[in-house]
């Protein structure tokens, strides 16, 4: 990015601490839609929001403990008890119901949303801290995010327009 | 709003995700307390956080997979341990507990706190993305919210003084 | 500090909403991080949140309804089935094995960032409602932070270049 332009452009920071399915799309999506606006975005993956830099995807929810979590199903929303969700096998269950339901509405997939941030120049940066934590190698990630930490995403902020911690 | 009045008065957009009991107070909280501080303020509703526009809102709690969820009993503060917050009917019981304490200590029911935010011109958003994607139709929702997506979220935060993702 | 560094000096706000061990970091890290690198940070603790200035901190994680939590185990990453999860125990398990994890790889704790943050000037301000609404006392919270509202949140908030909702 050239010196002129930084005082013109937008700039939105994300951190992204969450690895389930369904919060998986929100920074995605914000991201795509703000790079497609013509802002400049920053992405600090940390925590379990780490995973989803991972090259193979392995991305799940649960219904435990989220009584929010209601599907559609017969025209009505309905939550799944607890008793049930905890049930092995449930999981997963649910798991395949939201892909489903993403699927039928022709909603990206997040490898799909991912591929279309990167192409879109969203900058990535993968948390060195959670890395050593979690022992992930440099390998299981996808191409692209460097590396960094809190001081390197403090720095980023700063700069930002619009900040979320998601 | 005036053209004039717009490099005065500053400016507080959420992103609402939640749709939990407890994790409702928090935007609603923020917003009218900012509103009534000469904030401008606006939400936008998405994922489990747009159940929170339903005309009938069935709130609720779980203290499953939440540690933190201790409720002050006979002067301690307690856990519920997970083998009992599964039970069937306990996430009922602790929903209404929380709702005990809440009227207790004299603090407004989310009804109440959204209808104040109304009242006060915070400007409310339903995502459209997770309308079609839950399968809510507009008439489930109260009046007043209008329809938006990702877009029209991030042009309304890159005006913000205070963006929060909750 | 001086009225005259007050346009100069970046400044950072967090809301800090949860209270498990494992969200007990971001905030932290953050916050000493950026007072490290010359930010003013401040941090209003909220709801689970107020938990982490207790004198005694007693920290959990569950691995419960979150599937994203997958530990480092014989050189693959393994999330717990819920219905171990939820048997007596294993929470304390779970918080176990990330309290070692943390240790080994040379990590503070949070008692020890925590008091970093105190000695770095990071303003801590003690939600006034949710003290009120879990029944906490003064004299559980550790020395130091001061009492506050919303609206003392907000007018924090309007002035910071960072802010975020954790």
């Amino acid at each position: 990015m050239g010196e002129q332009g930084e005082t013109n452009v937008k700039r939105m920071s994300l951190i992204v601490t969450k690895g389930t399915l369904d919060w998986a799309y929100p920074p995605f999506i914000l991201a795509t839609t703000a790079a497609a606006m013509g802002l400049e975005v920053s992405m600090f993956f940390t925590f379990y929001g780490l995973s989803l830099l991972k090259k193979k995807l392995d991305l799940a929810i649960s219904p435990l403990g989220n009584p929010a979590m209601k599907m559609p199903m017969a025209g009505m929303h309905m939550a799944m008890p607890n008793i049930i969700a905890m049930l092995p096998g449930v999981g997963s269950l649910a798991t395949g119901m939201m892909e489903g339901m993403i699927k039928r509405k022709g909603i990206a997939s997040i490898e799909e949303l991912r591929q279309m941030a990167i192409e879109a120049d969203v900058s990535m940066v993968a948390c060195q801290m959670t890395m050593d934590l979690f022992e992930f190698k440099r390998e299981d990630l996808i191409d692209g995010p460097s590396l960094g930490g809190a001081a390197s995403y403090i720095e980023t902020a700063t700069k930002a327009d619009i900040n979320l911690y998601i």
